[in-house]
């Protein structure tokens, strides 16, 4: 199948690895010329993905119309605060699109696949989603993951393009249920990161995630997922590898906060996306419009957007009333 | 409330710390006389919580019926090998026993309240689980655990014993469930340690604890706990600070697997309990009784006591028919 991938940074590249060494015709395009060429000279993305080779096969191309143009299907691994802009240009492509982008709109409230819907409203949608560090995918670390449409036939189709022994896919119907763990649980892994930093422990962040979990589970299923989204990959598996992983940018930006660092500066110093920074605003709207409690949700909106100090956002979670468990 | 704790190794001397925090009148002991001793003399138990000062109201009892005679309520935090022989000794209690203990026993597949019941068929039962690492229980450091009764005055009582802002419990009527998720998880925890000892990556992390967790859900609930159980601290707080910390046993014993060691050699040269050891064959015992599929336990099982290699285990796991999530 021909395939373009719409983003090159870590995940882009490493998806389009996947989806070479599966016999399909990848093309890889990326909003920086220089940086395709870079990846072209060198058959590496030595910025986001050093010291893995790209197969000769693999197309670089910096025309983004030009790279739909060839697609039968579009991988889209955009951060996503440049997920609108970008898929505005897909307007005509009417194969399917896969998005890779976890993320919630502002206002909107839109998840990246609604994104798509409006952008490209004769293109079939599906998510990729699950725990899957760009790293290891690329070095061939066994990962397992979700293809997610309600159009159960796209799923598998894309579970097709991508399966392979070391990267296992699974399906499922609730594109929203995948979309929305992807995208909540890296507010989730900003809290973990800020117990860390405060120098609370393992057993403090195993009751973030666990509390955290029933959390997004409630807000998703109200929301309109299914509620057993939230045990799979793409909602426990991301969650944990989320909250627990040295590498997570989300968990690194809550300790680094933990430890008493000023959020707007740490955004303004960032040279990586911090996708849970957009997603607690986001996710705190639409928890504050269909009224359910998020509370690790609201405390993170309040550390990130409110200037609410870390210590006091994490007490008043603590000292929240004992209760039977949910 | 006289409480007495059975068992002083590092978790039940971590919570005979809280228990006398919340002004309990506490006795700690142990099977050792000269280890008690040890801890009289240096108001520190310095084999298995070191640096953690122990109040001079904590009293140190070698003799078990003494212990037994003064309490109001015991707690038992012994290894699971050693619960039954102990246990046998309380049979005339009749005050609420509250066990602490993560194991299920060989043959006759009981739970440890189920033990306790055996033992002394006049005492109230009670379970006390969830992500508590010894070390950080006994400094202090914010966590959070469940007291599970079928009887709920019970749990409620329990809870007061024990809570406290930095040490918060929650109760559950599902005492089945709560004591399977925190014996389950420990073999679950020894397939994640493998995973990493053999170079995998938490992505494969990620994926074993969300398979993992849906088979100890699955086989829970055929046996009779409740499915939301296993969401709760008990179950996945647990298995994730189990399967993720430095400082678990089970994972790191797993971890050595990984890397090519003997598990039998392993245990010989032990100094401290791995629990899931012994709970990988009671749980497969139990899962071939119930016809309950387990791969997950099924390929410890045969790691630990088939010897078989752990890469083929692994690769076996992995190599299963790719489907949609359950």
């Amino acid at each position: 199948v021909n395939i373009s991938v719409i983003g090159a940074g870590a995940y882009g590249t490493a998806l389009a690895l996947v989806l070479g060494e599966n016999n399909n015709d990848v093309t890889l395009w990326g909003h920086n010329p220089a940086h395709l060429s870079e990846i072209a000279e060198h058959r590496e993305n030595r910025r986001h993905v050093p010291g893995v080779p790209l197969p000769e096969s693999l197309k670089l191309e910096p025309d983004l119309d030009a790279a739909v143009g060839r697609a039968d299907a579009l991988v889209v691994a955009l951060p996503s605060r440049a997920f609108r802009t970008v898929t505005a240009r897909l307007g005509r492509f009417t194969g399917p699109i896969v998005t890779t982008t976890k993320g919630i709109e502002d206002v909107t409230g839109l998840t990246m696949s609604g994104i798509i819907r409006e952008a490209a409203p004769g293109a079939p949608v599906a998510a990729l989603s699950g725990p899957s560090l760009a790293a290891e995918v690329a070095r061939g670390a066994p990962t397992a993951v979700v293809a997610a449409s309600t159009d159960e036939a796209l799923a598998r189709e894309v579970q097709r393009w991508f399966n392979r022994p070391c990267f296992r896919v699974y399906t499922s119907p609730d594109i929203l249920g995948v979309e929305l763990g992807g995208a909540l649980k890296n507010v989730i892994a900003i809290a973990a990161g800020v117990c860390e930093g405060l120098g609370f422990g393992e057993n403090s962040k195993a009751a973030l995630v666990t509390r955290g979990q029933a959390e997004l589970r409630r807000l998703g299923v109200h929301l309109g997922a299914k509620p057993e989204t939230f045990y799979g990959l793409s909602g426990l598996g991301d969650l944990t590898v989320t909250c627990f992983s040295r590498h997570s940018r989300n968990r690194t930006f809550g300790e680094q906060i933990g430890r008493g660092a000023n959020p707007t500066e740490l955004l303004a110093a960032a040279t990586t996306v911090v996708e849970g920074h957009p997603t607690a605003r986001s996710a705190h709207q639409l928890a504050e419009r269909a009224g359910v409690p998020c509370p690790i949700i609201a405390e993170v909106h309040a550390m990130l957007y409110l200037g609410k100090p870390a210590r006091r956002a994490v007490s008043d979670l603590l000292n929240r009333e004992v209760k039977p468990e949910d």
